[in-house]
């Protein structure tokens, strides 16, 4: 580093313009402009604070599961997961919570049997494709800052099982579950999921501390004791907590020019630690960029 | 459920065969026979206890970085590490470790400046292949139980970064790492490192502890105080501690019948909760069958 730096300093004092620094992702996101930001509904941010501290920010997807999302947000506002934990955690695959076999009844506006929502028609979407090869689904881009899989030919697409996306607990088919048990993704992307599943959403925060909690010991990383859960103090819609409390993010815009540049470079290191850029990149390992509004 | 498990007792008693199981991947890995299991040269797995409680296993790749490989071994042998720390959490990326920062001189048999073993040649290694796309490599599959990317045309093979892989930190080129800072997937499968690192090997005992470390909140994922450092007690071979307390493992041949059957379901996911097999698999995304032995 120090040669290359002696030799920087070296040629803007001789006049000459200073070489060109190879960007790293990370640079684009933080020089993208400020029209490049899309702020995010808070009507669509799912706010959970655990009781020892953390909080973990949910934001929704109500274009691909309207149904489920609309019942968490009902969940939310009827004060459904009073009492609610975490009580599992599958090391590299899911971290889930609500109220584990509860006979809670359901708040108003809740649907029951939600329809299965595990795709939704591709028509609608002005998909961003990626252009890389997926093992998964004949397509994969970009909408509205999700990343999705999708086929032309049949006409489907559905929000992708990555890294902190967020679905809904269910049991065998015909249920769809309702609701009241999420999960999140804290492991390789279980792509295996999409399509037989409905996610509403992804963590924007938190997730360090979703995914640093203690793995269940018991099969499918269930904590066989109760003293083990992780008690959730509060959950609440980002839109019903009083303004000055208010949490608020904003995501890259997956049709702006610093996107179409982050992408380029994400699949093409060729910042200074990098010799061989890959030529390509995975959809669920390109993390649409999602920061806190101040 | 209640229903189905009504029908299988109805048919066994009416005297017709039960109604045939759709395997998980679990299934085959329980039922796979004595002999499709390979065990793992005690030589080649590297033990790291943590001073707090917690044993994280390394299962070492000399075929693949032979010269770093090597130089792990020394530096175990050496008792380099004594003192050593786990000092980096990166959330979705790494966990890193050994003596940070440190002018430790190397003990005997360490080579300081390795070649860059980042790819070897494809030639010699009868490569089983996955069959699906892949966004980073034109063919990917398996060697003795490791997921290798590789190039037919170029003649280039590498092992895969996928959760659990382990690898040698460097600093810029030309420096390629000497052994003494390692580090191990936590998190969506980094393939963009591939070829621009070296891989030593992947954890086979302990993810669950790594990967449930608290973050570090400095730049990437340091921890900015001393104190927040995971102390090491000892990382020792396997093949040099006693042979009573010398823990052993095997991996399910990769190819071997039960493999094929197990990666025919892994991609195709048709048990009770699946109701839209994939159709394909990510490499990272098979996680090779590891297993304690007796």
């Amino acid at each position: 580093m120090r040669s290359l730096l002696l030799l920087a300093v070296a040629a803007i004092a001789m006049g000459a313009a200073p070489p060109k620094k190879l960007l790293t992702p990370n640079d684009i996101v933080a020089g993208a402009p400020a029209g490049d930001w899309r702020t995010i509904d808070p009507d669509n941010l799912l706010v959970m604070d655990l009781a020892k501290g953390g909080r973990i920010v949910v934001q929704l997807a109500p274009d691909f599961a309207p149904v489920h999302v609309a019942n968490v947000k009902a969940l939310a506002r009827g004060n459904y997961w009073d009492g609610a934990t975490i009580y599992r955690l599958q090391d590299n695959y899911v971290a889930q919570w609500g109220l584990n076999e509860s006979d809670k009844p359901w708040p108003a506006g809740v649907t029951a049997k939600p329809p299965a929502e595990y795709t939704r028609p591709l028509n609608g979407l002005s998909v961003k494709a990626l252009g890389f090869a997926d093992p998964y689904a004949p397509g994969t881009g970009f909408w509205q800052g999700w990343p999705v899989a999708y086929s032309p030919k049949a006409g489907w697409a559905n929000l992708a099982h990555c890294y902190a996306s967020v679905g809904v607990g269910r049991d065998l088919a015909p249920d769809t579950g309702t609701g009241g048990e999420l999960y999140a993704v804290i492991g390789q992307a279980p792509r295996q999921l999409d399509r037989n599943i409905a996610l509403v959403g992804r963590v924007v925060e938190g997730m360090d501390r979703l995914s640093s909690l203690p793995r269940g010991p018991a099969p499918m990383g269930f904590y066989p004791d109760k003293a083990q859960y992780v008690a959730i103090a509060k959950i609440r819609l980002a839109s019903d907590m009083p303004a000055a409390e208010r949490p608020s993010y904003e995501y890259l815009d997956t049709d702006s020019p610093s996107f179409a540049r982050y992408l380029q470079v994400k699949a093409n290191r060729h910042d200074d630690f990098y010799q061989m850029p890959a030529g390509g990149v995975d959809l669920c390992n390109v993390n649409v960029p999602v920061r806190k509004k101040a």
